[in-house]
């Protein structure tokens, strides 16, 4: 169960503006039950959590085993929606240091040529016993035309074709729409093996898809319990949405407020990414028609030593969310020294987590007498089930809470501008994006 | 040379705001060089540039070849401004795959139990021979007591004691202040080498102090050339200070005209954590007294694909500054596929950087067409000159900014208060901080 605590920003709303903010979301809510607003075409983000499709979790699993039986290197290639939801899950929950099965490397995520050229170097690299690196690749895109993950896509596969020649189009895996698109014709001609990413399943609500399910699972991630986590809070909200409803009203009130940044944060080092994945899920939903709240990501305490002065003391149009997590990560203590010089005995046999929760608190503490809302949002552990319910947690919130503000959560119309400019620039000859 | 081009933002500005902006930078760089604004004992980062001292990088140098002959992990142990220019420089020059030398590994950034424990464990992991791994380990922190440096170079030096027992000592390497201070006792007691961190440089000033020299001479790089890339920087500017007082004043009067947010972004993947040394910088001198421009830090064009709706179309709260790099940072050219599959063939034959380059302006032109204010510091080449420049030239702007809206930008009073907060949660007798 996912606790959302607003307590320490509510106080910032009068009664009036919350139940006025809260009529917003509740109108907001029923849109998204029933599909009777703007964008209702994109509402397959619960279509999916509904009705699970088993088979296809079944199928992932069993592949990614094989991979991470056989791989050295396994290849996420893919922008925006198509990986900031992997590597989100991969970095919460797989170890710092020392992870076994593939090393998961990204790609097609920019056009940095110091990057890519490394890259195929590394990959053309033997092994010390003379053999090729065995490599995977994933790539995925739902036109498959999206420019940085087709450029990359297009400098990769040749090596692998070279590397492995027939064998080649059993390692590299199309992650895409079911019909029409650049990586379609390919899997046609080349016999890549395809997932498909479901029509109305937009990108940045697609991680549950095989979009993020099967990096996920190459991780060495359990992606049945992550999927059910979500559908465990699919069907929890479905029954009582009120807990999202407040939260999405307050964000609501904090909008109205004149709040224009969002600092998502957390003590969890490993929840950085996941931080990624909520800035791109709000913010490419609510920043649109002069709205929204810009959301900012930020990991604590490290960042304390460097934005804390600011949000202590700066601009006061900000707003906090804290991603917490309430059983430890790890059991380690802090040691005891017998000649003490840095005088943190008083420290000694407690849990990191404990410390690190003191300095979250502290941090609430002192935040909030500095005039800086907070939302505390709290997993039980960070593990597979969690991140699924906070998946959908989120994915819920952003689509009640954009309803709220007036505006369409599902789709980007913004995103292409900068491409039009680019492909005039580079002299493609029909601009289309 | 720099190149500050803001002639995409100017447009927004009235001349006559522009002039009184500019008056007031001017007055904030002559504070600076007459010293007689708040915060004057802070203004050690110039006196270490007038005055360069060539023994110490001599000796950082010499020390850092000796490492890197004979570690296979270097811990930087440290956080904030201890760390961040560090992982700035090092992350913009080094190779993203296939480094040579040792491992940088950081720590004493949080206090992350899993991160830690994790650490912990791999460090000690022997090595294939059954050898211990060779690790070298740099805590830096003025006073040594900051708690998350602290409590990690508690736990490590232990390990690294029964590792190489007396010959820990000479691995284990303190920069820290000239006296006082935890560390200063245990390298009187235990003969750790040190290295000092000047009394009138602040944290976030002390890249080109030992707490950034060594690490960065470590991982490979030239710390004299880009030392001496910050001289020139500052001789220039002395000279010359109106490049500065340009961008100076453009950032207060979008300051003025109610900007909230400045998204420090480049196309080169290699300068995002460049951009959180800005974002520390920048935020913890200007964000006071309910004062500042919040900076929030984006890489391009990946967040393009996150943040790029809620930048074209979102709150006009919004500011931009890009990061650029005229020279290649590589040759890779996109290649020629026979079967064009993906229609990509007309970028055949043109560099990354080209194409990446395209994106950028094609960037500039639909951000500014969607009334965002984009400001261009462009370096000719991605190498140590000019990240010593571009340090200097940061480093010049926030003080000269952040005066001329009257702050003080050397200190940060905010910093303390969560952790009063967590020391008394902890239970700390003494609750200084």
């Amino acid at each position: 169960m996912i606790e959302c605590d607003i307590s320490f920003a509510r106080k910032y709303i009068t009664e009036q503006d919350f139940d006025a903010a809260k009529k917003n979301a509740r109108q907001g809510s029923q849109l998204i039950k029933s599909g009777d607003g703007p964008g209702t075409e994109w509402l397959g983000w619960r279509d999916i959590l509904s009705d699970p499709n088993d088979a296809e979790i079944e199928e992932i699993s069993t592949l990614a085993a094989q991979i991470r039986e056989q791989a050295d290197i396994f290849i996420v290639c893919g922008i925006g929606g198509s990986y900031l939801g992997a590597k989100a899950v991969i970095e919460a929950l797989s170890p710092h240091f020392g992870a076994d099965g593939p090393e998961i490397i990204y790609a097609g995520h920019h056009m940095g040529g110091k990057y890519l050229s490394q890259l195929l170097s590394y990959l053309k690299e033997k092994k010390k016993d003379g053999s090729h690196k065995s490599i995977y690749l994933n790539v995925i895109s739902k036109s498959g035309s999206t420019l940085e993950t087709a450029l990359s896509f297009r400098m990769i596969r040749p090596l692998l074709e070279e590397m492995y020649e027939e064998e080649a189009s059993e390692r590299i895996i199309c992650t895409t729409g079911k019909e029409g698109g650049v990586l379609n014709k390919l899997i046609e001609d080349k016999g890549y093996r395809k997932f498909i990413i479901p029509d109305n399943v937009g990108g940045r609500f697609s991680v549950l898809t095989p979009v993020g399910l099967l990096p996920i699972a190459v991780a060495g991630h359990d992606i049945r319990t992550l999927f059910y986590g979500a559908v465990g809070a699919f069907n929890r909200y479905e029954e009582n949405p009120e807990p999202v409803i407040e939260y999405a009203a307050l964000r609501h009130a904090m909008y109205r407020k004149g709040k224009t940044i969002d600092v998502i944060s957390s003590f969890e080092p490993e929840l950085k990414s996941f931080g990624g994945w909520i800035q791109q899920l709000l913010g490419e939903s609510e920043g649109k028609e002069g709205k929204g709240i810009f959301p900012a990501v930020a990991t604590y305490s490290t960042d304390l030593h460097s934005l804390g002065q600011f949000i202590q003391q700066g601009s006061r149009s900000l707003m906090e969310t804290f991603i917490t997590v309430k059983l430890p990560t790890s059991k380690l203590t802090v040691n005891e020294l017998v000649e003490n010089g840095d005088k943190l005995n008083y420290l000694s046999g407690k849990h990191f987590h404990q410390v690190n929760a003191k300095a979250r608190e502290g941090t609430i503490e002192a935040h909030s007498s500095g005039d800086v809302p907070v939302v505390k949002i709290c997993l039980h552990a960070l593990n597979e089930e969690n991140i699924g319910e906070l998946i959908y947690f989120y994915e819920l919130l952003t689509g009640i809470y954009v309803y709220s503000i007036g505006v369409n959560p599902f789709d980007q119309p913004g995103v292409e501008d900068y491409k039009k400019a680019m492909y005039r620039l580079l002299g493609k000859e029909n601009q289309g994006t």
